[in-house]
Order: C-alpha cells, then sequence, then structure tokens
C-alpha cells in the first residue's frame, strides 16, 4: 500500500529539523535549522512573488523549495566554496537516493526530478527558487534588526560575487541585497 | 517603497521559529516549534496530495499553510478546547490584523483574506488544508517509531471526536489516523 511508504518518508524528513545551518535567527538566540529556514524561504516567496517573472507557475516554485533542503537529512548543511563544491554535490546526489527511495515509484521519481531541477537551476522557477533560497539568509542576517553573526570572518565583496549569479536577474532585489551587504560592512559585521 | 514594509514583515515572521508546540518531534528529543511544524505539514501536503479531489488548487492549499500559524507569533500556539476556543478565535483575530499590517496593502488584503479562508474552511483547499494541519501531530507524535508523547492524558475518543469532522472526508486518510490512535491506545499512549 502506498500510504505506508508515504508515511515512513514523511516520518523520516522530520530529521530537517536537527539539521543546523550556519545562521542564526533574527535574534541571535540560536542557530536555525534547514526546517524553519524552509518554511521561511516559502513565505518570503509569497511575499516577493512579485519580482518572479510574469507566466512563472508559482506552485512550482513552492514545490521546489519545499524539498530542495531534504536531501541534508542525510548528506548534513554545508558551506560551499569553491574547494568543496564537487565533493558536496556528489554526496547531496547520493544523499537524494536514499531520501527519496522510501516513496512509491511515481513518487520517487517526481521528486528526485524536483531536487535536480532546483539543483541545476536552469528553469525559470529554480532560477527563482535559487534566488529566493541565496536571498533568505542575508536578510535574517543582515536585515533591519537582525544580529549580523557570521560564523566566520566573512568578506562583503566574496558575498557579493556568490550572490551575484542568483540574485543579478532581479534588479530590484538585487539591489536591495547589495544595500544590505554594505551596510553590513559599515556596521564591522563583514570584511571589505 | 514597498519592499521596506515586506522585508520587515519577513524578519516580523522569524519569530514563529520560537512558538513552542505541545507535540514533540518524531525522536521526542524535544518539542516542535510552528515554523518547522508549517514546512512539515506543507511537505506531507506534497506527498498526501493524491488524497484530496482532482480539481483542487494545490497551490492555493500551500499558500494557505504558509500562513496558517502566522498569528501564532502574537497569539501564541493553543491546545483548543470547547472552553477556549471563543477566546482563542478572538486572540488569533486581533493578531491576524497586527502581523498582516506590515505588507503594503493589496498584499494585507490577500494575506488577511488567505488567513481568514483556512480559518473558516470552507472552500475545498481551506478543507483539505485544515485535514492536513490536523493530521500532521498525530504523524509526528503516533507514527510508526513515534514517541508517543502526549503533553497530557489524552483520551483516544476524544481525539477521534475532535479530528473527525476534518479528516472524515479523505477516506484512506481517516482510515489510517484512526489506526494511529487504535495502536496509540494498545501501546499505552492514550486513555480510552
Amino acid at each position: 500500500m502506498e500510504l505506508a511508504g508515504q508515511i515512513d518518508f514523511l516520518l523520516q524528513a522530520d530529521r530537517l529539523k536537527t539539521v543546523i545551518r550556519n545562521n542564526r535567527l533574527v535574534s541571535g538566540e540560536r542557530f536555525e535549522n534547514s526546517a524553519e529556514h524552509s518554511w521561511h524561504v516559502l513565505l518570503q516567496t509569497l511575499v516577493l512573488a512579485g519580482h518572479a517573472p510574469r507566466d512563472i507557475r508559482l506552485d512550482h516554485v513552492l514545490k521546489l523549495l519545499t524539498i530542495h533542503d531534504l536531501v541534508e537529512i542525510h548528506a548534513g548543511d554545508h558551506w560551499v566554496t569553491e574547494e568543496n563544491a564537487q565533493e558536496v554535490a556528489e554526496k547531496e546526489a547520493r544523499a537524494a537516493e536514499e531520501v527519496f527511495a522510501l516513496l512509491p515509484p511515481a513518487q520517487r521519481e517526481d521528486f528526485t526530478a524536483l531536487w535536480w531541477e532546483f539543483e541545476a537551476g536552469e528553469t525559470a522557477e529554480a532560477r527563482f527558487a535559487n534566488a529566493m533560497d541565496a536571498l533568505h539568509p542575508m536578510l535574517i542576517v543582515f536585515g533591519p534588526g537582525a544580529s549580523g553573526f557570521c560564523h566566520e570572518e566573512l568578506s562583503a565583496e566574496f558575498l557579493r560575487q556568490k550572490k551575484a549569479p542568483k540574485l543579478e536577474p532581479y534588479p530590484e532585489l538585487w539591489a536591495y541585497a547589495q544595500t544590505l551587504l554594505r551596510d553590513a560592512l559599515d556596521n564591522g559585521f563583514l570584511v571589505p
């Protein structure tokens, strides 16, 4: 029966609530976990949907973002650098197979395809989903009243270059993100 | 400029991550918060969408569930009983005004309408969203391998009557939910 496997999948997914990210909550009181992040990115997407291309399928963006971090149940949350990018990608691809294995076959294929679509970032929906994912930690770390806490000494220029490919296609959002980086530099949260 | 108010709204929403629910994670290791719950219900909705009526607008269900608990930022998470139902409803209605006030006017109206739609539970989308919300804690408390932890002594018959109006319209899900309650009773997690 299909339902039993679906329930097992959902119970396994509960572990995303214990995957700890590098950024803290807005208040700075503790680190954020990947389940909370996933919800907050979904809310952010509803609020900022007006910045997406007019003909985008919003439901598809929401689907991509609901499952985008699930692989972290097995692969963990990684701060991706040039050095570890390949290794993280391989680890996550293996994790995707493992995570979605509990689903009934047709759904396993659907979810796996959604995850790869997000990773590839080539469709309009995946590009906007990736932009939302890239913007979210900037907001809750460097937004008005946020803690400014960084897990290591970070350069504003490094972050600008890391975020640009994902955010530049949305001019108002990218302008805002760059303001956040300049303010964070002025406030001493980032080095030049 | 619209973006500033939208960002303030999103930063305020971060507080949903500190609203603690009555149920624990599947592992039992700690209580769940309402932001994690919101994400998990969204994932559950994608996985169990096949139980919804065929012509349902899934994106609308996802929107309802993304914002359904936001009022708890001001009103807290309540175990609703016959005695406090009216009081909780009034508190949440006031909280909705406060929470959505930071959004630009058109979006404030949209989000407020979505929240009331979820509360009223009258559209096909709101009914399915409410069913998902009602099923979720049953899965992560009484599902296979879950902790069985209840915040107070609870009766299986009381829970059956509380959940029935929301879950009965989806026969396979309701049958499964009743199996969970019977097993929880057999395992001593519930009283008759």
